[in-house]
């Protein structure tokens, strides 16, 4: 029997569950949120495997690592909770992901450290939303300023995840409550607007009233555009000073482009750095295949005495045969402090 | 003048500041916490920088990016928050960091998300502190469940941070509390225990009075010790069910004992992954040299016509002539989820 | 009509040909060696693509980049002479090959430069031929002692290419004669003995009314085994000084044990340097994706002027999406002076 | 005493030897070629180390592998013929070199097979010499055309190697007759014309009675020049059919502009491949250091019984705290068969 400490550790109607095959690991597959049958249901929910159906109820009240069999297959699988590796790479794509540990280099670039003893909001721009591996990536960093805070508290920091295609919001928000029991799912907004520039221009016709300074308002943006150079300009103006404009691009002239783009137009952005995410297996990361293994012997060394116990050894290599993913370009600016001449030189004279 | 809202953005004592030159951008130095001139002293606190001195007084009360001269040598600064990675490499170092990207992608790997809603203590362990740049990269992604609690509220997450060295825990209770305001210096608890296993003998015996299940208390562990195969029994013991226990060793030879270990006395972990974090500048990202530059030129063009505004040429290629630094070998465990085999076949009968 | 200076430029009966699809230039298809039809045939020779067939008549006596179509299928085709890449990934394995790259960068390391000027034969020793692209490489390098010979003159460079398996043997036999019109053909002698050690033994036996130190008869050796330290002391003995030793392996716990081998039983090797071939696309090296095409919008951007013409962007990346091959790690050793220890002290004396 | 097979392999007058330091053996320095001491010489011709000099007398006619000592510092040193790496690497730099395996890649990537036994002169273009490593790596691979011809037969192939710096092209004679005894110096002729496209003018000139066709004469072309996108149609107007054009340059973005010439000005080549040569220790191979050592503790484990034969283990990991060097771009071209629209017709017939 399950006392209450238990509780909060077993799967409840709602949670995504990860099955993976114990036979064959590489096989997986993502649920939807876990539910009861309802009334009106002439079958129990389920989740379709490539060796049968194994039924929510399986899984609900059970500990994470459980083992459940498929109903029809007779499979088994481990039941988990998803990492963020895992719930990235076996959702449905809307658009192609950044590969989770792609997301972490770019957030972990950007330097993010909200302070939630400040008395002040802090915000952050995403440009576009795409499969919203980068959103949950900044989300996570950010979520510290709204943790435990009181019901209707006001939220400290906020995300705004824009994108044009209203589908891809529309799946952002879905993929945030869907991620562990909606963790990060208050800390982002999702928009809709034709270009981040007009949705900025519409915030800004909001803070008319307030004083010039005040309309730099955002503590960080990402940029994942295919012409990242055509909004670089006006999302610096609304950049506090010293903090992250992050671009990430597939392709380097991408990056020579905003830069271009920048030293043209004066854009008061001071380049911080430019880094590649190496291709690999989901990040900038190598996989290695590390196990005891009969190795294939090339030169047969049947003759040879002790040759039965040589057979097994370690193979320990980077793994190859899987496709090449992720990577991309990387560039990290930081706005500059705007002043006038006579500021400058006051500060000088210290 | 400066109002209220310019007051939280401004150097105060206390903070540790970044001084970069802004001729020569690779000279930079970290100032210790600024402080005012006490009575009792003949000199004003100064920065000692590699072209003469940055008095503390010129940078209080300063914004970020304000730009400072030295006050003998004529060389002038900008004055920054250092970043996470910048704070790591340039302070005294007591041993060989974990560079900062890194770090964040061993955090990473871990997938560790501490779900503030819950109630429960959260407890890590990480063993040894070294230089303390995985300490900061793992209180960071823990201190969503301490940020905004009241006062005199109890923790909801802690990090225990072990090394047998005194001086390296003694060293990491200050560079968390010099960094960014102190702001995850309540997320961990230093030891310098003999071992690790020492450490959780000593809290075993505190936690007697209590169920077996219970003295399963990590919800996560990170080893970067000279032999991580003599600890990870007894850490694995005492981690939850399905939580990381995270290995990072400079020779993959030292992961290929651990994993030798897990098999050879049956201890209840499931390889998640092992990846190698690949040297490079620093994390395992490549750093790259994007720049308008006159290209050296092999062949003589000067007789050709056009040949005066071909001479400048975007150099877009991997920085080089860097040292190469950083990496090592990862291995994610996972805890088993440990049961009699009654409780499997009941499982199995769902 | 063509002249004298073409036919040398012309494919003739013999030669293998490489057809590439010239609107999917990725499907590619390599030929048996070109024949004429002999009169006992019932149908002229062909090459099977995936789209019809491509008669040998073809082929024969056009120039290579010619375009031919598929006789049934409607395809076109670029004919060409395969290139060594092309060549050992198109043709059927009996093993997995070391790419060519791979094997380039392998003779490289040995730095082998055999000076036909000199009156000695070079030998050099491959153990295992496998599929035979180490066994090209190496013959490439050290066919230049054998250029030029007259026709019934010995030869001055030979390398013994050993495999236990007599189909490996066999098999690199007729791939050596399918490239290139034989040209490294006889640079190459074939064994199949049960180890290297018995072949070397069985060569010892031939050279024993000769002087000792005439035993250490090998110019380089080149292990690709699956257990190169149970080989690499004998070979050892047979190399003569400052000669390298080549060992290759897909683990670097295998390069580990070698290591721990030379230094155990004293072997007169010195470690030169050990390498990591990286895996990637068939090389060391990393292949990019260089083209203008219409990059993907994530934002919309329809709204705004001038789209039109960005819609063109050049894609400037390393290519992904590709199974990542190859890779392994390389070992040289060069073989030590032998002497007395009076003789070094005279040395010494010098 | 040393019989005449053992005078083959000893050093000689006009050697360049490279001296290793034994105990610290990134010390190594390269000799001149060694001599005798002339008879109006005070002093005998020596060798400057940073440990003293080595009389060349102490080194003539020594095996390699010989240890000698330097006369003043009692330093003790191997004496070898340098590989082609350390030739490359020690020598006196004019230029900044491409680092030997690089050199070998982009060979290597090129596919050269100069066939000795077609009745044709097989030549080659470099532009520019630089610093001569790629001269030597290209001389190396076509060198075998040239082996065993009778004293003055004509040479079947030669590389024509191009730079407008007179030093360079001076350089570059040196540099191979210095090599191996001067093994490849017959393999290159050196010109220092103002551009490759001047060079060529005037070898068309001299190719003027003879008819259009014969004017591509180039069978392979190296361009490593700081803008190649000028060269690009002049030089492939004289390839062979199928012949590569191989371009290096450190910057992606000049490999850019070299594709944008060749579509934009409709350039019979055909793009083969775009790879990078990854930075690293000299070649875009990774080292790695593989040695027992005492591993640093960083938690003190004085503690624990049978720590004393744990303090030794294997390093084996990727080599770190060298400076990263070499690397660049490489794109391999193929000449396209040009012919009328009726000869194609003709062809796609068959």
């Amino acid at each position: 029997m399950r006392g209450r400490s238990a509780a909060t550790n077993v799967f409840r109607p709602g949670d995504v569950v990860l099955l993976r095959d114990v036979i064959r690991p590489s096989l997986a597959v993502l649920s939807k949120p876990l539910r009861l049958q309802s009334a009106t249901e002439d079958r129990p929910p389920s989740i379709n495997t490539h060796r049968g159906e194994v039924r929510h109820a399986a899984i609900l009240d059970a500990h994470p690592r459980t083992l459940v069999k498929s109903h029809t297959g007779g499979a088994t699988f481990v039941a988990t909770f998803p990492t963020l590796e895992e719930y990235i790479n076996f959702r449905r794509r809307k658009a192609t992901p950044i590969y989770t540990f792609d997301a972490a280099a770019i957030v972990a670039l950007a330097d993010i450290h909200v302070d939630e003893r400040e008395h002040t909001v802090f915000e952050f721009l995403e440009a576009g939303t795409g499969h919203g591996s980068l959103t949950l990536a900044i989300a996570r960093v950010i979520h510290a300023a709204n943790a435990n805070l009181a019901e209707n508290a006001p939220r400290k920091a906020v995300l705004h995840s824009l994108d044009s295609n209203k589908e891809h919001a529309k799946y952002g928000v879905k993929n945030l409550h869907e991620f562990r029991r909606g963790l990060y799912a208050a800390d982002v907004d999702f928009h809709a607007p034709t270009t981040p520039s007009a949705y900025l221009h519409d915030r800004l016709e909001s803070l008319r009233e307030q004083d010039e300074l005040e309309t730099a308002f955002l503590s960080g943006a990402f940029l994942d555009l295919p012409s990242p150079e055509l909004e670089v300009e006006v999302v610096a103006r609304f950049l506090k000073t010293d903090c992250p404009l992050v671009v990430f691009a597939p392709s380097i002239t991408q990056i020579v482009e905003v830069i271009e783009a920048v030293d043209a137009k004066n854009i008061p952005l001071s380049i911080y750095k430019v880094v590649e995410l190496l291709p690999g297996m989901g990040g900038s990361m190598r996989q290695w295949d590390l196990r005891r293994a009969v190795v294939r012997n090339r030169l047969d060394e049947q003759a040879q005495e002790g040759s039965s116990d040589s057979q097994y050894k370690w193979v320990c290599r980077p793994l190859v045969g899987e496709r090449i993913v992720g990577g991309g370009f990387v560039a990290v600016f930081r706005k500059k402090l705007q002043k006038t001449r006579r500021d400058n030189a006051i500060e000088l004279e210290r």
